[in-house]
């Protein structure tokens, strides 16, 4: 490793130039205008005061441009982890308090920690307990706890309920106290947000724009809405009509500082932080590298785990709450043309001036049309078509996703990734348990070896050969026995098993045992034990133990030389016995035909 | 599933003749000879009144040899167990309380419902999670601990810790406290046990007798330690020299009834139960397998659950403790020539017999040999020797077998048994989440490829063939995505990527979403993805997609095929650009060749 793999900074740094600065500006002020409000959104998301998110916005970036791997992402307060910071800050403290904000503030510290000592020692592949349909119903159902979290500031309504049944219950009840100015320029935004995902771009293109600067503008929809609520707040006075708006924000930035450290609130918060560092490496991680492909550009992500909790780290010590790499803005920073990192520490510049002077021009912004922002943005994750096609594919992952959804969505964000996580496993085990494995014979006139269930063969009598299709190692080591075992009893006539292992990719100890176990047991049922197609690495790794001395056969490269090898020492045993090259009337070492159903694979 | 698949006692109850009879009989003599001070020694060893040993040799028996596929296993207390037993309880009640006692039935209650529930609900798999280095480890350094458990009946000192640490540091403190009648007798009895290990045989034989009754007898040490010790104490009045005896043991055998129950204690023993249920069944599914290939008989583990735990839940309602098979005794039932189950309800008689007549020859014995029956059978079970063979295979199987003895031995036997768990399940992840993978070229004028690092090869260059040696899923979906684009990174040439897959075993909803984010990736790249030498079923399930649509590439039967065609596609489209055969003095499609260093495997 060269200092420069812990610092790519120092590696888009040496080529920076006027042409790439100039590039990066343009993205930086784009970003930065849809990042204002973003901010102050996903703040308000999170349970906490707006500022916080613009704090999160700002050092955060700096210190990600300086570590992170991708020349594109741009890092801030993204929807999931605001969710998951307001579920984890609720359970040690009230919302509104300084030890909610506190325990925002300890969230991104520990978890950014975290990040940091994976990145360190390379343990980015824990993110990988995390399987895509688990992802995947995670990212839909919290999609949909969101939305629904945003009625209340849509709507107008004083909504007190946690889980989502308590919320939708709270709303019904609330009905009758909708505020209608709110409702009033919360509905049409909503509906202009939906339409501009879709209908604005088209628009621009017809107007004469060109298709890249379209496209960017198309995905300023929220900065429109957000602006066009501000006007209507104060042309026609809501907020003296009840419309609630983002209202005082002190000015400036906060001094640098840690939080107060409490081992119980850091114990209590431990778990969370867990989470949110899983979740925020791999959202980002999985951006970071399409659009790095994009530009035949490369992630490392053992820097990433780095350079995020190094982000995450930067926003707790400067008054923010737990940051990863956004999609939206990422994107809109990709097509506004950054080359370099330099355009997320840009973008932080951008924030931080706002944070000083356009505080008052933030005033009036009106919560319902943020919020609108937010539902509009977190249904477009929502991916319920997912379901369909993981069902089709494959019904454990679609079990492993449906479970991820029902138990997020009915008790919450982190017992349904925790569910995910263990119910993928356990079906990872049971699937690798009883792995495929046939019974072969010889295809007439050929050297291969095919499913005697599929295929017309030839197998010789006194031979077993079982061709296993799975890596041997603990979960399924108990299995191999019960399989050979269970052929062993139904065939008394049996001399020889061979087993066949071109898909073996590895073996462990315990299935190294069960090898042991099954040429002991087989010598002492009279049965010879034989490998064959054993793969390279798996054979050097076997020559380390006395396995292949105390095996009572042999181990053959090819399996026609194994069957012939056999035949062979058969014929030649009968030859010894009685003297003479065939007994007639009789073969010594009869093979069987077995028509069986051909077809494909096997 | 037929009715006599779960009761097993249909199949071989049907031939039960009066051969199998006599020798059925003849073996339960000689076990229930053997059980009587095994079960005694157990029941101290748990911390329990010696009758509870009884009890847990009776009802639990008679169960098995309803349920039980193993025509030879014995069930009843085991040492292990016994630990765990005494470890568990101990967490919610004094030993000699009634508490106590209760603890230990509800143990062998909820473990035994467990058992029941896994089997019937097929289950088993969830024992794999405990790997061959854990279990082996677990055994080792439990050995250990009994060991050290039983010093102080060996001494005759009063011991009061409950770590290992604890207990040796209170024996070093009472050494002075030496009860040497007790020393006297126990020492002797440890090496004598030692010695008859391995010397008893080979003088039985040398008195003439018959090899089968020789191994039989020579097994049978044991029980003439105990008897002797028991003479011992008669004829030298020990009992008034401060050796501790068996003492009263009340006659006859508790009614049938459930403990009272109470959800609080339920739910305190609920984690230890299941590591009870777990370790009972993989310690004796394991041996019943054993003793069962010898004779070529099968075991069905999910029936296996279910003997056990309805032996385990009888006994609870009996008065006993949690039971699974025996190693040593169902060795002596195997070699004494016991045909089926029925020799199990035979020795549950003989046990009875003994609770009910003969308590008064119990009250001599001596609990010094017994202890000393205790640590002679667990340090046989003590393989260090395991550790050098594990560290020289495989040193990811060495550390989990390591950190389980240490955990065990300093922690204690259920966080140990957690902790290898948790740890081979890492370790598993991590290995497959950076799984094997080559860059292959074409050995020249063969159809082999190869590891361009290990071997001789040809390699087109615009075309990276990708050899990948494990199934695709959720743990190396992502390295799959960061090699891949490492490999395009690199080769800004390249046209064509092909993903050769014949050890792809299978592909979960997360492999495949990789292989879809891939294609696109390197659609926007410019370069083609290809797939060749795809297995059947991996072949089937992906033709349920619509990945092969959208696959920019073919999918190729055959690694060969797939370099001819884009060979040719390439010198094609070169003629159709430039109107001629080849471009002088340029090849078109240039082929490089690769001198790797020659090596085996690969």
């Amino acid at each position: 490793m060269k200092l420069s793999d812990y610092l790519p900074i120092l590696q888009w740094g040496r080529q920076y130039n006027g042409q790439t600065f100039a590039n990066d500006m343009i993205a930086a002020v784009i970003v930065t205008v849809m990042l204002i409000p973003q901010s102050l959104a996903y703040a308000l998301l999170a349970g906490l005061p707006p500022q916080v998110g613009l704090y999160a916005s700002v050092l955060p970036l700096v210190v990600y441009a300086i570590f992170g791997t991708s020349r594109t992402m741009a890092v801030g307060p993204v929807a999931i982890l605001s969710l998951m910071t307001a579920v984890a800050a609720g359970k040690v403290a009230q919302q509104g308090t300084p030890e909610y904000l506190t325990a925002a503030i300890v969230l991104a510290v520990i978890s950014g920690l975290m990040l940091v000592v994976m990145g360190i020692f390379r343990l980015g592949f824990l993110a990988n307990f995390l399987s895509h349909p688990v992802m995947s119903g995670f990212v839909t159902a919290t999609g949909i706890l969101i939305a629904v979290s945003q009625l209340k500031y849509l709507l107008g309504i004083p909504v007190s309920g946690r889980g989502m049944i308590d919320t939708l219950t709270s709303i019904f009840r609330h009905l009758g106290e909708i505020n209608w100015p709110t409702a009033a320029i919360g509905g049409p935004a909503v509906a202009f947000l939906f339409w501009s995902r879709k209908g604005l771009k088209p628009l621009l293109l017809g107007l004469g724009l060109k298709d890249s600067l379209a496209s960017m503008l198309a995905r300023s929809g929220p900065v429109l809405a957000v602006v066009l609520g501000g006007v209507a707040v104060v042309a026609f006075g809501l907020e003296a009509k009840g419309v609630r708006v983002v209202g005082e924000i002190p000015k400036g930035l906060p001094g640098l500082s840690l939080p107060h450290f409490d081992a119980g609130l850091w114990q209590a918060l431990l778990g969370s932080s867990a989470l949110i560092a899983m979740i925020s490496f791999i959202e980002s991680v999985s951006m970071a590298q399409t659009l790095a492909a994009k530009r035949r550009q490369r992630i490392d992500p053992d820097q990433e785990l780095i350079a995020l909790g190094a982000a995450s780290l930067a926003a707790g010590v400067s008054g923010g709450y737990p940051v990863t790499g956004g999609f939206a803005r990422s994107a809109v920073n990709f097509d506004a043309g950054a080359e370099t990192p330099a355009a997320g520490a840009f973008t932080a510049v951008g924030i931080a001036l706002a944070a000083l002077f356009l505080t008052p021009l933030l005033y009036n912004l009106p919560q319902a049309v943020l919020a609108a922002t937010v539902v509009v943005a977190v249904l477009g994750l929502v991916d319920i078509k997912a379901l369909r096609g993981t069902w089709n594919y494959s019904k454990r992952d679609f079990a492993a996703m449906a479970a991820t959804i029902l138990v997020t969505l009915v008790a919450g964000v982190e017992l349904g990734v925790t569910t995910g996580v263990v119910l993928s496993l356990l079906l990872h085990l049971y699937q690798t348990s009883r792995p495929h494995f046939a019974i072969v014979g010889q295809v007439p006139g050929t050297h291969h070896f095919r499913n005697v269930n599929r295929h017309a063969v030839v197998v010789p009598e006194h031979i077993v050969t079982i061709r296993i299709d799975e890596s041997l190692y603990f979960a399924n080591a108990r299995f191999l026995q019960d399989m050979v075992y269970n052929v062993l009893s139904n065939r008394p006539d049996l001399k020889h098993i061979i087993l066949m292992c071109p898909a073996v990719n590895h073996i462990d100890a315990s299935g190294l045992e069960s090898l042991e176990a099954i040429n002991a047991r087989l010598k002492d049922a009279g049965v010879t034990l034989h490998l064959s197609e054993v793969k390279g690495p798996v054979m050097d790794r076997l020559k380390r133990t006395h396995f292949l001395d105390e095996l009572t056969g042999n181990v053959y490269l090819d399996q026609f030389d194994a069957i012939a090898d056999l035949d062979f020492e058969c014929a030649k045993s009968a030859i010894e016995k009685t003297g003479r090259l065939t007994e007639p009337g009789s073969d010594p070492c009869p093979s069987q035909e077995i028509a069986g159903v051909r077809e494909m694979g096997g």
